[in-house]
């Protein structure tokens, strides 16, 4: 059975796009979830999972003798392992822009992701409001998704981004955990949208399984001293 | 036909990768290059390619009606609308890994990006030897690369990082140029790879081009005040 090494799902964002990406799709998989005790060195996570990859980093995908890892490729991989399940949109300009924007997340969205860590589990609204009068970058992250989101919805009509479930939704689902925690405001069809990706049975599970988790890590919170 | 809009050849790493991937292919495609003069909002750049995509960077393939921007995306489109270059390694895990190390590429080496920005034309190895010394960002990213290389040219046998030019040559070929630029220690065998890549000659256009281009943008360049 293929197993996806993942790290904390409170905090993980990246853990969580091909875990739910697996979830929702029905893609069967184990889950081994390698706690974050830190990200020194000599840490347990960083000793279990440099054992796997050279980078590591979660997630990682082991599927028999072979090891994926970074979270773009390890999608590409599932969606030509499994093409029945139509990872990517069947038309080909819309999987072009699905990677353009998957791509456009891999690597961008600096201000959300280095101020709005993930925390599924906290309500951190005063703090949303704080920096996004403090920090211009989380303004124009906020507005770019807004933007993208708004157009893909208007061009497909919904319900997710490209119709029907793909990468592009599991890609951006942690995106959307950051608005709900630090109450970023969105057009009412965003929060709409939201909603109705958290209500997938795949994501639901991820979010779930995060509350539930009750472990606090203090270098994981900078706006928090507890749970 | 297609268009790549490309920013200076001498700077522009990420420019560099699906043009070189293009040529050395064979794909037939027309450059529209727009110079670097700024990257503030009101700079023509920002205004020629903000009307193409939404994050105003290059590249961006043009291919009818459809606009593809990120280096990943580009690339994946690519692939798959010309299956029989195999412009990735035809072996699943061959396939795997090498989307593994172009996402690692494309999300990561914080180091080698930040402090040895691409600059084909000049040859700064005091400042490399300095960045050695004063950035472990720096020395961490070089030492993966050679492992990465290493391990690839190992299992492969050469001549390229999969036997055959692939996607991960193109993507890792502006990494090479910084290690010459940049007088970077590296062990016989990766320099020879280095070589063996920048003499195919959809790369080697590419450097020619650089070097004949004869624009100094001081704000790519912290190393230098003069060409």
């Amino acid at each position: 059975m293929r197993k996806l090494y993942i790290g904390n799902k409170n905090y993980s964002s990246w853990s969580m796009r091909p875990w739910v990406l697996m979830k929702q799709a029905g893609i069967a998989f184990d889950e081994v979830m390698v706690r974050f005790d830190s990200f020194e060195a000599e840490s347990q996570f960083k000793h279990t999972i440099a054992a796997l990859n050279p980078v590591a980093k979660v997630p990682v995908l082991v599927d028999g003798d072979l090891v994926v890892w970074d979270t773009l490729a390890i999608a590409e991989y599932l969606a030509e392992t499994f093409p029945e399940k139509q990872l990517w949109p069947k038309a080909v300009a819309d999987r072009a822009r699905a990677r353009s924007i998957c791509a456009e997340m891999h690597s961008g969205f600096g201000g959300l992701r280095g101020h709005c860590g993930m925390n599924i589990e906290a309500s951190l609204p005063e703090v949303g409001a704080r920096l996004l009068e403090e920090q211009p970058e989380v303004r124009s992250d906020l507005d770019r998704i807004v933007q993208m989101w708004s157009d893909l919805l208007g061009t497909h009509g919904g319900p997710l981004l490209f119709g029907d479930f793909t990468i592009a939704d599991a890609y951006f689902a942690p995106i959307g955990t950051r608005i709900k925690t630090y109450g970023l405001p969105v057009p009412p069809a965003i929060s709409a949208y939201i909603e109705r990706v958290q209500a997938l049975p795949g994501i639901k599970a991820w979010i779930d399984e995060a509350l539930a988790e009750k472990d606090f890590l203090q270098f994981e919170e900078p706006y928090r001293t507890a749970r």
